[in-house]
């Protein structure tokens, strides 16, 4: 079959219908829908969409030239700018246009997307090769550096960016170009070629993805392959250790995700693709169990991974200090990849908890308002006040403490863009007998059930500000099926229509009828949480929660004249909601101030008169200039 | 005066016959003695001196050669090996060699001095410049990379090294080679020249002590110039920020110790030589200020700083994770570098107390007991067990969790040469009315007054075991002087000649005779400390601390059966001195396993059995086998 041919099945007709969707599998408890199977209306999500579309766009563009990232597709070698990685941004906002367009079918979107498209495809190799940093004059040769040179790692966001393409536009030159890559890689590291991988996983997932798309087999095997090899020290044994790029141990003898966070969710996002391809549950059941290992002992309370700012990794077990925590934007992005994937596997609504979590507390936390800066780092206690890098500076890394425009690793705006582009297919799926709603945000879903029934529904919400979720019926089959809602983890107490339900999914099968409603009330009051007691950075402290959000304290809603360091939470006042913040009672309780700070073991310092203050979400944080903050805090019942 | 004049000098030849000292202040509160007039006896310190010499000496050179680091004063650069300060390893170790022949005399020290030296001063190019890795063809140009090349930071070791040899063997081809160096420096960043700093401080120390060493006020000069042009962010701001290499502040302006934790001590150290020698009483307060500073706020409790991987650094106040503290053990030799210089300015005897702490803490900890393994960092909560690289690997900067042979950037089996050769130049010093004696250790001091009159004390203890020491007058003129005795500020309670005495100094004026007799008592037992408040990450919990020494919890301790991590200290329970340990009472509460580590509040986990386990001093940890280690520790009556 060619491509051409591939693209015109039914089943990739009816993806570009359903306006695309960011994972595709052929087998699972549930199936994905398309992006313009559920249209976000008014609400928390559908303004940062609109943000990402209207305002971050032109901004990646812009700095994209300004980088001279873009031009690096048609400048001589000796003028290439950027990290060895440049080109994959450019990829991810190819791919974050297809989304937008296979949502929206915007003609300014297309417009941009095949103007830029024109300006990478031109720099292929006739072999199939693509990278602007190696192997031409002056350069080092291609594939001399596995470890550090990111070439396979390119080609994967290459190729899911053709991926995307494919499912929205169709058949297009970016989509011919990325199998052209991608037999080029099949080529190179296939059986009898180069037996290694990458020091970054991101090629498993996307020569799955593009399987899924032409249905060509080799791609899956290449994918395969690569994931079987990995683990087997075939890198080289770095300052950081093999662990670093999940090369020390096989996927399917790890015990938990490990290494540089990133890396860790997109090989484990690959290794579910070839897992549910190839039904080999053995795969999957690993990769499942790291993953539980990983929400459990190596997950912030916001959802996010990565506590080491050094190598960008997961710490041991329980190693999640709040301060400096690195919680990099792009794990998050990689670990609702992840989590999307192995709902769709294996629908266990504990995925779609943590695709929550981390939508909430850190997609949502990075963006500033008006989407053209960005967190690359998302810390949970900030000591001392940062400095806004101005709007033109490119700065390193994660080396802001605020929002920065630009980075030089710049991976986190361009892969928020294609979250965010792509965000509604993460609100709810189908199987063979109906529907199930995973996020609850102002929407409307009309999907199609396997068998041919159409259902429609709206779902309406201020959710997470309200707990009230209301489910219309609007179109329905007059034979039975099935709406699946997720209750979340957190939500004892929640009711159906009234009644009382169990966390986890509630089913109702019935014969539906147009205008039915249900009404989902989810218990969002204010809740103080303590960690694990392994987890010693946080011990003797408390962090608010309402519903999915975390919440905080700012030093900017802290009173003139109270030593923001100096507050303790008292356990025993309720908070209370109160204009989209939640008030809580503190107590300043001061040190005394020491020469040498370790003192012979004494009562606690005496606690001042009440004061009621507001914490607000997580995600709004350093949004009214510079602030001080942190998320856990120390009570006064403690020493 | 040339050199040859400079070093014939009575005060240059009295240096020589006491065996040099490894900074000599023209001016300030307290005068040093020589590596002669103080001599160890058995005890503590004694034996890792002789291991430093018999063990580490041929060890270092061992692996000098083995990494090609000697080699590269003669190899032609593109056969060149090592980062790009490897050559300073080199002149750290001919530092160690030329205190250790101050010290000793010993002949086989002097070949082994002589053999390399002559290597290393070959390389010298006529102009005086010297690095291996800069300027010859093939090479980067000199002084092109001010901010990561180290060539003044290698210069500085280097002119330190020859200020050693100045100091213990006199006039020698390394002394003449090091005024080459420094009139070369002097000449290319004088007035008028390249008006810039090196990322890495000490050349600023070096040109201080080496004016000391010749009287070429030229070299103070540029000293002061380096000092006053640093905190103009004269050099790149990098992705740490300028603070990584104090480039941020004029030091002057700063208010605490701050960035890379060695390039911030040895400044400093730096900037007190010149204050010292020129009279600036401004610049030593406020270098003395942010001292005081890093050491209330910025310290951990076994003296160690830096507590940042990512860039060695300090971190914000009060930000001291024990899991994954740093604590590098170069830093600590340069922190012991810059509080000996404030004591011999100031006479302030907390400065001695921090040099105390850092000693057993910290310098005591890092070297395996065979002199030829190292920790790099400093960690003080290991949570998993480490593997202890192969003897003949050369690891990765502070890569492993064991005691390694040698590392990627080898600073600190060099840096601990130095300081265990120097060792006995710390224990005490003299001002015109007596003696200071600062570090209590078996010991026999010998000095004159600078009035001519000569004094003889012999100490007896088993310090820090026993609280008890013994000071024996041998000689003393017979007209009254003043002993002076450090009481350390954890010693409430301590008592000379049986009366209670308060903490501080403790002044002894009087006519001594020979054969008389102080005893200092020290209360030395088991007590358990707890941070500031604003030490998040240890909340809740304790050390437990005995005399100057930290003690630790390690696995290996543990009954079998025993979850390490389970483990909470009960306070109720007396610790008990046993055998070198102190046995505490602790009881198991192991936390319910969750899918999801974030949990409403809720009741204490029970608490198990007491069980009496033997917490460790810290320095004696991984010493019999791979352990998991803690040495802050929950408390039973937290939640």
């Amino acid at each position: 079959m060619t491509i051409e041919e591939a693209l015109t099945t039914a089943e990739s007709r009816t993806w570009i219908e359903r306006g695309g969707t960011p994972a595709a599998p052929g087998n699972g408890r549930l199936r994905p829908l398309g992006l313009r199977e559920v249209t976000l209306r008014d609400g928390f999500w559908r303004q940062r969409q609109q943000t990402n579309r209207a305002k971050s766009f032109a901004h990646i563009e812009y700095w994209l030239e300004k980088a001279g990232w873009l031009n690096n597709f048609s400048a001589p070698p000796e003028e290439r700018s950027g990290r060895e990685f440049s080109d994959t941004e450019v990829y991810k906002f190819l791919e974050a246009m297809a989304w937008e367009y296979g949502r929206t079918r915007d003609p300014a979107v297309e417009q941009r997307y095949r103007r830029i498209v024109a300006r990478v495809v031109a720099a292929q190799q006739p072999d199939g090769y693509l990278n602007t940093n190696f192997g031409r004059p002056g350069q080092q040769p291609r594939y001399t550096d596995l470890e550090w040179g990111h070439e396979l790692y390119s080609f994967g966001h290459f190729i899911q960016a053709g991926v995307a393409a494919a499912r929205t536009f169709g058949d297009d030159e970016l989509v011919a170009a990325a199998v052209r890559a991608a037999d080029h890689v099949c080529d190179v590291f296939g059986p009898g070629g180069i037996a290694s991988v990458c020091g970054h996983a991101e090629i498993e997932p996307a020569l799955a993805e593009l399987y899924r798309v032409t249905g060509n087999r080799r791609y899956l095997d290449q994918a395969k392959l690569f994931v079987n090899r990995r683990g087997h020290k075939t890198l080289a044994d770095i300052e950081f250790g093999r662990a670093y790029f999940q090369d020390d141990v096989p996927i399917r003898e790890a015990t938990s995700l490990r290494g540089h966070a990133v890396r860790a969710v997109y090989l484990a996002a690959g290794a579910v693709d070839v897992a549910v391809e190839t039904g080999d549950g053995e795969l999957l059941g690993a990769v499942a169990r790291q993953w539980r290992h990983a929400v459990a002992r190596r997950t912030y309370l916001t959802g996010g991974i990565g506590s080491r700012h050094q190598d960008e990794a997961f710490g041991e077990d329980f190693f999640l200090p709040p301060d400096r925590a690195y919680s990099e934007t792009c794990a998050s992005v990689g670990s609702v990849m992840l989590a999307w994937r192995l709902l769709l596997a294996q629908g266990d609504p504990r995925y779609a908890d943590l695709i929550e979590r981390i939508l909430f507390n850190v997609i949502a936390t990075s963006p500033a308002d008006d989407g053209t800066r960005f967190f690359y780092a998302n810390t949970l206690h900030q000591r001392v006040l940062g400095t806004e890098p101005s709007a033109d500076t490119q700065v390193p890394r994660a080396a802001s403490t605020l929002r920065a425009s630009w980075f030089e690793v710049s991976c986190c705006p361009t892969n928020l863009a294609r979250t965010f582009a792509s965000l509604a297919a993460y609100v709810a799926t189908t199987d063979d007998d109906g529907v199930q709603i995973h996020q609850y945000t102002p929407s409307s879903i009309t999907t199609t059930l396997p068998d041919g029934r159409e259902i429609g529904l709206e779902i309406d919400t201020e959710y997470p500000a309200d707990g009230r979720i209301t489910i219309r019926v609007v179109t329905s089959p007059d034979t039975p099926w099935t709406l699946s809602l997720r209750v979340p983890d957190w939500a004892a107490g929640a009711t159906l229509d009234g009644l009382a339900i169990t966390r986890g999914l509630v089913q109702s099968r019935r014969r539906f009828t147009a205008g039915d409603t249900l009404v989902l009330q989810l218990p969002v009051r204010p809740r103080l949480v303590a960690a694990d007691d392994r987890i010693d950075s946080v011990r003797g402290q408390v962090a608010l929660v309402r519903g999915p959000v975390v919440y905080c304290l700012e030093s900017v809603d802290v009173p003139r004249g109270v030593d923001f360091g100096s507050l303790r939470l008292d356990p025993h006042t309720e908070p209370v909601d109160r204009d989209g913040a939640v008030v809580v009672g503190c107590r300043s309780a001061t040190p005394a101030d020491h020469d040498w700070p370790y003192q012979p073991v004494a009562a606690a310092p005496g606690t001042g008169p009440l004061l009621k203050i507001p914490l607000r979400p997580y995600h709004r944080w350093a949004r009214r200039g510079p602030s001080t903050m942190r998320v856990w805090m120390p009570l006064t019942s403690e020493r």
